[in-house]
């Protein structure tokens, strides 16, 4: 079942909650209250029955109070739930899942200030066979015409797909009877602009495990960050990926090079023979050198998503357009959703989930999109220029 | 190389042309003029040189006339040529490609007296690992949206991914040396109308061959055709469903509910839980009872196509409609799409088949489709109604 709520970035209490600090003094307090409450329950044999029954009834209701306080700061409450991350808090699971669900509500505060008249819908859902998600999506909007951030963390057995989707790229899973236990969760987002001078961007973070007949777990973080202009704009280009270098270069200077190579490849229309856009960073399947190093470079990149597209928008969402310009973009559409329809993991793995909320996986496509038949722009024109690029690849930042 | 002829229904010479007879007086007359050529060739002896040069002159003259009017009856001159055709004219290969030739125009002539002002543009293309087609492309006219009708005849080796899908669905091909040649060709069309109260309409009809290691021809007919309509209307259901049963009924009376419910599976977008469209017939892998038992069968399929459609198309082309019903037909666009970049058999195989052509493969995109987020239609309205059929295809011969 999907709970779903309508955030309106115009509406002023929404505003003023979507704008809370994301470490406020409400979690700190929250803390402190949860500590007071054990003590009192400490009490107990001392003071009699009437007295537990008070304090357990004081406990209860700080604890809801902090729940409440906490949970302000994202989207909606979380998956696994607040009380059983807090229990486990020192699992990277739990902490991977507070991470997406700080991005998630990082990005959806972001861009609600920058369409201050447009919705933020919020659904959260259950998949029957283990775990659920939280769908933010802003439709329709003066500056976004579709901008999805969603989290899911789901648990089960891997479906047979899925599984030879994995195998088909290196990886060994050795199943018992046929099963194979895994628990996957990231943040995952698309934002499509109206404005055909303002990029589209995605970005996804996540993290697998998978549970082997002998009871090892496999684990991997995979994601990346990247941006599909309609036109090019250089001096935004290098802003873009000089703010993922950065995040990169705080771990390891090798990290970028290999990154924005590996989401050059990835990104690639193979059927068509250019990327989806001038790139960012892609990385899968990493599982070294430790997984706190690795989590670590993924908080990095998560934390980068805003500054490193957010100014774009600024700059551009007021930008004025021809129906030309515009027409460009929606040809630029149709080829976004070649790629994710056709090549992307993300989709994929989805579509051969059982249970998996399709509308959430297929948020990522545009609102509109156009196909023409041998659609050739002319020579030395703006839309032969973005080609260019993106048929051959450059480097931004050297 | 693709050779481009735009030509436009509302030129009168163009609509003339458009408009000949599939078998005309002169093909007729080119036959008895190769007659006549060949008779003066056999009085060289007797006549000397100079005679003889006379009438190989004639004869080429001749020749060349009977083929620029046979060619008349086709959009542009067939990929093997109209005299290895000819040569070869026992053959199925050449009979196939002959009716897939007949189709197309049969099919752009039908459709480009629909919409007087559009143009067809006429591509031939050459496939450089062996073959070529046809495509016969009507944008943006007053009646369609994108009318595609291509043919392609290519050959060459089986690409290993073509390969494994082909035995995905249970085929054994046992290669030498990882080689097997094969031979495809088929005529493919996509007809996408303006009018909401128009559907769209698609059908294929191919012929595959496949040389094994040990020298045996797999040999396989597949298609079909099917209808896509925004809205329902259960006479036009009924009208197609019927003169596609009726093409079926004279070969055997099994084959219409077989291949109808055949393509209710095959047209099933899972991700969704709902059929592309209200269905047709659909085949794959006919291969008995013997080659021209098949080949009859798959002509008379291909002779339906005109009259299951056309009527439908004349009879709504001029229907008044709403933004909404207009938005409606969007996104059912959008789901085409899904269909066809994430399942479709001819789609897949052409993006895995390396030096294919891509604009031809995917003219059958629409012009425009949309993805909203959430989107449900209200109980009991139109759009519930076909969403309705589209869960349950229903039987529309009965």
């Amino acid at each position: 079942m999907a709970v779903r709520a309508l955030l309106r970035g115009g509406s002023p209490a929404v505003r003023a909650l979507l704008r809370r600090p994301l470490s406020g003094a409400g979690g700190g307090a929250g803390g402190g209250g949860r500590r007071a409450a054990l003590m009192a329950g400490g009490a107990l044999g001392a003071l009699g029955l009437g007295l537990w029954r008070r304090a357990a009834a004081e406990r209860r209701q700080d604890e809801e109070e902090e729940e409440e306080e906490e949970e302000l700061r994202f989207m909606a409450p979380p998956v696994s739930g607040l009380r059983e991350l807090r229990r486990r808090r020192r699992e990277l699971r739990s902490r991977m899942e507070l991470l997406i669900m700080e991005t998630q509500a990082e990005v959806c505060r972001a861009l609600a200030a920058l369409d201050p008249g447009a919705a933020f819908a919020v659904d959260t859902w259950e998949r029957k066979e283990g775990g659920g998600g939280i769908s933010c999506v802003l439709q329709d909007g003066d500056v976004f015409e579709k901008a999805g951030v969603n989290v899911s963390v789901v648990s089960g057995l891997l479906s047979e797909g899925a599984a030879r989707q994995m195998r088909s790229r290196g990886k060994s899973l050795k199943a018992k009877d046929g099963k194979l236990p895994f628990c996957a969760m990231g943040v995952s987002s698309v934002i499509h602009p109206k404005n055909p001078h303002v990029p589209t961007m995605h970005f996804n973070y996540r993290y697998f495990e998978i549970e082997e007949a002998d009871g090892t777990i496999q684990w991997w973080f995979g994601g990346g960050t990247d941006l599909t202009p309609t036109y090019l704009n250089e001096e935004d280009a290098v802003h873009f990926h000089k703010t993922l270098k950065e995040a990169c270069d705080k771990h390891d200077l090798k990290l970028y090079p290999k990154y924005k190579k590996w989401c050059d490849d990835y990104f690639y229309i193979k059927h068509r023979g250019e990327r989806r856009g001038i790139g960012g960073i892609f990385f899968d399947d990493l599982d070294s050198p430790s997984k706190e190093e690795v989590f670590q470079f993924v908080k990095s990149c998560a934390k980068a998503v805003v500054p490193c597209y957010v100014p774009i928008v600024k700059k551009h969402c007021h930008d004025s357009f021809t129906p030309e310009e515009k027409l460009w973009q929606q040809l630029r559409r149709g080829r976004y959703v070649e790629f994710n329809l056709v090549y992307d993991r993300g989709t994929k793995f989805g579509l051969l989930t059982p249970g998996s909320r399709i509308e959430s996986i297929l948020m990522s496509l545009p609102l509109t999109a156009r196909w023409e038949y041998m659609h050739t722009p002319p020579a030395s024109s703006k839309e032969a220029e973005i080609l260019e690029v993106l048929r051959n690849p450059k480097d931004w930042v050297h």
